[in-house]
């Protein structure tokens, strides 16, 4: 494809942002359908390969999901990356285990707070369930991984506060990152401290909710320094060894 | 271009991870060049048009930047989009106002109080020196935004956490929102509370830097009440006279 080259950027790109535009001014929600190729080739007046090109720069940003045969919608999560922050790209995992429980101690406990202010009867519906979900798998020995984190998503769903679900990608990369390093090691102190949580909740007990969330992060953040200085102990072993 | 249609994504995003896997193997950093395209060619087995519309993929994430006439980089920021965290999506811009501030008051104060305990000396010449700026731009009645922006970046660089810098979207974003609202009010109040964090930083006063930083939201809260007063009053009179 040609391109004028006094244009500051590729047209795709402009048409990306219209497209961007539209969506935001027809107010599309995730799951909404976008007009056919055609019909917007017919609106802003461009080539269809334009068109796709486009819609390929918005699916990659997560805002437009492309579903083959069906058409294209607008995506879930909209505009909201698997990793929006970017963490692949630090590379000292260990510091960054520490430093996303750092950061999970300062929103998390507030957000239990919140949550226990806020919750609809509906949110709290949600949140038992999984709760229940990852207890049920935790005592048959399976992986519970990927239900703790729609539990801590759904507990930030509660908080009512726009910005704090945006934010769950930082709660599931910590946890994904925290269970590489540590395995599945807290299974009973997990099930205590989130129906902690929960009940708080239930009872919209803030202080409770909070001190609760407190406690689970602190049991996370000791396990990880207990199998730190185990590694430690080996690698020490190792070095004298070899001396 | 024709792909196989078997195959589950297209050919450009397949290529699109395996240049995001060499960024990481040969731990390319921000504003390190890539290979040329035609080595690329060479390297992945696949047609140029292919590595272009790879690129551009990576380009739309933020994970590397074409230079025209110069070459194709690893981007600034790199992963981390504009809007990383999906706010043009939000569409109650006065919840989402209040909604950042409750998030920044949960994250800047520890912050602050971070950087008191970590900042290199080279950050706090960088944090002086970003100060001033705004402090000159005020003074003189200029556009100081985009500037004070960087001000709490530097702070959130200075902390050390790997994580806290990731999160300054959330700070501009919250910025930028903010002053659309209330416009430039609190020249005053932002010198004022922008020195007691510095100074705090400065003699490794983690708990002063950390009042200084909750004064500074707590300001900014304020006047975002204030002028929504103002506009709820403006706005029933409105009623009344149309009643």
């Amino acid at each position: 494809m040609e391109h004028n080259e006094q244009d500051v950027r590729p047209l795709a790109e402009q048409v990306s942002d219209r497209l961007m535009d539209y969506i935001l001014k027809q107010e599309l929600k995730s799951g909404e359908r976008m007009p056919t190729e055609i019909e917007l080739t017919e609106q802003l007046g461009v080539g269809r390969s334009t068109i796709r090109e486009a819609v390929k720069i918005l699916a990659s940003r997560n805002i437009l999901e492309v579903r083959h045969g069906a058409g294209t919608f607008v995506a879930d999560n909209v505009g909201i990356t698997e990793d929006p922050l970017g963490f692949a790209f630090i590379r000292d995992k260990r510091k960054l285990t520490h430093d996303l429980l750092e950061v999970r101690m300062l929103i998390e406990p507030p957000i239990a707070a919140m949550a226990a202010r806020n919750a609809t009867q509906e949110d709290i519906v949600l949140l038992e369930e999984s709760y229940n979900k990852v207890e049920r798998l935790i005592l048959a020995g399976l992986p519970y991984l990927k239900e703790d984190v729609i539990y801590h998503q759904r507990i930030a769903a509660a908080s009512k506060n726009l910005v704090v679900p945006n934010l769950t990608p930082i709660i599931s990369q910590a946890v994904n990152l925290f269970t590489t390093r540590t395995g599945c090691r807290l299974r009973k102190e997990t099930i205590e401290t989130h129906r902690a949580v929960l009940e708080a909740i239930k009872r919209r007990d803030s202080i409770a909710a909070q001190d609760a969330m407190v406690l689970h992060l602190v049991y996370n953040r000791n396990l990880l320094r207990e199998i730190e200085a185990q590694e430690d102990a080996k690698l020490k072993e190792k070095e004298e060894q070899n001396a």
